[in-house]
């Protein structure tokens, strides 16, 4: 099947640029001497993170118990799950740890430790653990300048029942850089801040054997990982128009897009109607910061070949996308039923809409990856 | 189970509400005098579509073919697709048609009649169409008072493959209403335009047997609807933020939800980090036009008897959640696990999530819904 015989909405995956991103940043990992721990949380499909470890059994980061469940189940058997214990989670977490090899968790507060420690030493097991240390995106992680993590991190290193991997954090202040520089300022922010952070344990006696980093942006753009041991990039894989508007690729380094049809047009208000909306693209609103009036992604032609650069998916509601732009649109060239290739905003986001993804070479349908869902 | 059993993040419906609000749309439709044919894209689930039935087997809305197939699986036999036609998927339509009693199509082109008209030749079938009318939410409907609109009218009554049934237009510029007032004035205005239009066409000689509106806000907010056949709201069922927001609800009317849970707490920052992020509620930005700092949704206990007015979820990321307020957090209140139960933007896009909702009595557990997905 072609792609131009898919019937739309559907998402598409282009092979040969997943291949081409997947290598690209196992080189860079090589290249700066760490270990790649590829996140999987963009694609949550097995054939994408098999491309990203290389054929190996992990190491691989989740974002969800439903993703560590499921790539447990096919064989992977060192999973970062990078997003603080819920402590209602607690069972599932335990029947993980059993599975696999390696379960490494993070905790960032005492009471998360409290409900761990007390779990484990409940059920006989022993868990391991990352402390997450902020780096200056705010989101989670302890300040690596107070006494508080200097505190935690001797918990946990005296623990009978957690297991100090190491420190572990995510610039994804990386993603209000305006231009490749400024994400590299990012990027040698992650990592000094971490390394600091590492010594400062090390000097008060605590063994910090991993350093883990990663964004997309700051592990395709770092220059320099001295004292990391490790990157943990996902959307790479995929990359979006969000990555492509900061600099962390090219527009032709997208792999994945959504393919919408032509439903509508409205020439007195210059507008033609897609049957994709917010259920298909999510309504991640782009990288705002650099224009204001982005829209919901890229419009090309479906092959790719050919862009719209006037074309804008300025408004979406749950099953219509309305494009518009500052020229007369070329009905004639955009009839009814016109099928575009539309690059999303954020390839995690809009992955997720979808329950498979068609995987082209060219202009070849030759798979179809299901992703995992839930949490 | 209870409620308060559930691991995180999860959906929940709140049945006593669902009931209440289903119950009141079918006394709203009945008191006004118009067909309730329920819009099921919100929940896209069965049991929740039969309470908008009452145990009919119809008439409903849906806003893809998914949802068409599954509800005529389930016997659902008067069903309109609400999106204009994508001549992509006039296979999946023709084999619908043989299915169900009814399938109504909506158009507003001359390009999309062509495909219809072309296809119902080949296939010797017979299409029952609307003609879509934009009542000024400018999406899709064609102008009501342009010569095309006449045109396609005509074009439409004179056809051999293609059955008119008579004109439906949606209000969605009711979401940018400020207040119940301003809601009441475009449900005028969705009548007004609309049985204006059927006049025209009466005028000029042509059956119009069905006058569909219907938008949520309008629904609910109607005081007359004097030459309207039925109406289409879905919404209702669930209600959100954004509808408590703009008048259409009260916020005790709002049934759906999602648990998540405590995961971080920041005092420095002010912030405490919850297991659910974009993944669950969506990056539906809210009502911004009344609160631009409305955040992704209303945050309450999980018992949703006690609220928490200055909590504000500010930031989403894939799965994390982060609360502020503009008063110090009560930290000792909301420890590492707290469960809260948080009222999305946008129950559409937020239950679209979800592959599975909990349904609650109380406090009970007494039923879990599975939405259709895809399209």
């Amino acid at each position: 099947m072609k792609a131009a015989d898919l019937p739309t909405p559907c998402a598409l995956v282009d092979l040969d640029v997943v291949e081409r991103n997947t290598a690209r940043m196992a080189e860079r990992a090589a290249a700066l001497g760490v270990r790649l721990r590829p996140h999987v949380k963009t694609h949550k499909c097995l054939e994408a993170a098999r491309l990203q470890v290389r054929g190996m059994r992990g190491p691989i980061t989740v974002s969800t118990l439903a993703e560590a469940r499921f790539f447990a189940d096919e064989g992977f058997d060192d999973i970062t799950y990078a997003v603080a214990v819920a402590p209602s989670r607690l069972p599932d977490i335990r029947d993980l740890v059993k599975r696999v090899d390696r379960l490494n968790l993070l905790v960032d507060h005492p009471g998360t430790i409290d409900r761990l420690e007390d779990d484990a030493r409940h059920h006989g097991v022993l868990y391991r653990v990352f402390l997450e240390v902020d780096c200056g995106y705010h989101r989670a992680g302890v300040d690596p300048m107070s006494s508080d993590a200097l505190e935690l991190a001797n918990r946990l290193a005296s623990s009978k029942r957690l297991e100090l991997q190491g420190i572990l954090t995510h610039a994804g202040h990386a993603y209000a850089s305006r231009n490749a520089d400024e994400i590299r300022r990012v990027a040698a922010q992650e990592r000094d801040v971490t390394i600091g952070f590492a010594q400062r344990l090390r000097d008060a006696g605590i063994s910090v054997s991993e350093v883990s980093v990663g964004s997309t942006p700051t592990m395709c753009l770092a220059e320099d990982l001295t004292g990391v041991t490790e990157m943990r990039p996902g959307n790479y894989v995929f990359f979006d128009a969000f990555q492509a508007a900061i600099g962390s690729c090219a527009v032709d380094d997208v792999a994945f897009s959504i393919a919408a049809e032509v439903i509508g047009q409205y020439p007195a208000q210059n507008r033609l109607l897609v049957n994709a909306g917010a259920l298909a693209f999510s309504k991640d609103p782009g990288a705002c910061h650099l224009d204001a009036s982005c829209g919901y992604g890229i419009v090309q032609s479906l092959d790719g070949r050919a862009s719209y650069p006037d074309l804008r998916l300025f408004s979406l509601s749950q099953e219509h996308g309305q494009i518009t732009s500052d020229r007369p649109i070329a009905w004639s060239e955009l009839p009814i039923g016109t099928k575009l290739r539309i690059l999303p905003n954020h390839s995690c986001l809009a992955a997720a809409c979808f329950d498979c993804y068609e995987v082209l070479r060219g202009d070849q349908v030759v798979d179809r990856w299901h992703p995992v869902r839930g949490w």
